[in-house]
């Protein structure tokens, strides 16, 4: 059975300005090919409300699941929830569960739960909320979209909430072969490799350093033993 | 008259599993962003011709230019231009002033222009090289779509080969003041500031440090004016 599908849609003008420089992508990679969800797109859009209606609709019906950063905190920008809300045509409120979770944060630190972070307790229609251990603000899965912070720490902390319950697939091992050797002098055997180990999915990433041209090949695939016998065909194009 | 528009399309597997961490969309953006260019959308996809044909279909389309990085190497998986092609109907093949400025630089080297690294010289029809600086294999123009390399040396070199040539717009401004209040505190002033300046962009990028909660507000626009004046407002609300 082929592993789940990923896409992730990242929400946020301070990452297209070249603002800030996104670190949640890559944590969710790395998280989900672990798990055996094959993330196949990204995209990033600004806080903007019909880019994100059309996006979420789009990869909510492409992929399994689909996992959002960005654009759930009290200011005015942050239009995510009523987005999602739009994009499956289901109403939007204060839920009281949210509300609670707020409400003893808040309490607990002397603060007030004013009217704008009471908006982080508005919840579409049909959601489960996601865990936030760091600033209790809840994220939520509506359908198979889960919706999730921007700021990386609380991303992380949702994502470590959200992932042990989802069904995986087989996880998606790789091993790398460095080989001192120009793009040029190495992609003809590769494509050869390729056409012997079809499961297997074959990149070659070049670098230069101190005026040395080399490539780190990677293979990638579910089954170990494939892995093993195409690196030991590498090694035997390439000894080192 | 509004700004032009541009997304970007990254292509490749090695990002979306987390072997790489990609460092030229944060490049882009910052770029576009001093030249007046605005970028509304980044889509991340997998070395796969259909997914890189329907992509680029669709950025070109809705967008005034469109920049990829990745997939134009020697390797089997390198399959950009092909796909380029193929979204546009073009025909492609090996370009005698692609194939003159390879054959020069091999020569210079030692090394020998193989089958492999004449694949570099494969350029669609109608399209214009993009200087390369770094290792030479050229990138290319097609119609609205600039064409680049994926490691972010050569990357960064095609950009500042193409994006003199392209017509900006008034350069995004932006100014930046930090309030060490929580993002709810900010929440409704920043609101209320947002509907006085609506030709500005506000953005509220909240931190926790030291167990203390502060948030950067970030005002962005193209006059300077309307951006001291929104600071000021700030500054008498939240004094420092």
């Amino acid at each position: 059975m082929p592993n789940p599908t990923a896409a992730m849609l990242v929400i946020g003008d301070e990452i297209l300005s070249g603002r800030t420089r996104d670190a949640n992508m890559y944590h969710l990679a790395s998280q989900l090919t672990e798990q055996g969800i094959d993330l196949k797109e990204v995209r990033v859009i600004s806080d903007d409300r019909e880019s994100i209606v059309h996006a979420t609709r789009a990869l909510s019906a492409a992929y399994t699941h689909v996992f959002t950063s960005g654009g759930i905190g009290p200011t005015h920008d942050d239009i995510t929830a009523d987005c999602i809300a739009a994009a499956f045509g289901v109403s939007i409120g204060v839920r009281a569960d949210a509300r609670a979770i707020l409400q003893a944060h808040y309490a607990a630190n002397g603060q007030v739960l004013n009217e704008a972070r009471l908006r982080m307790a508005r919840i579409p229609d049909g959601a489960q909320l996601i865990d936030n251990p760091v600033s209790k603000a809840p994220g939520f899965t509506l359908q198979n979209v889960h919706v999730m912070a921007g700021v990386p720490s609380i991303f992380q902390a949702m994502v470590a909430s959200v992932l042990p319950s989802l069904t995986g697939g087989k996880p998606l091992l790789s091993v790398t072969y460095r080989v001192d050797r120009g793009e040029g002098d190495i992609a003809t055997p590769l494509g050869l490799l390729a056409k012997t180990f079809p499961e297997l999915s074959i990149g070659c990433y070049p670098f230069q350093k101190d005026g040395l041209f080399g490539a780190n090949i990677v293979f990638r695939g579910t089954d170990e033993t494939q892995l093993q016998k195409a690196l030991a065909a590498l090694q035997v194009e390439f000894p080192q």
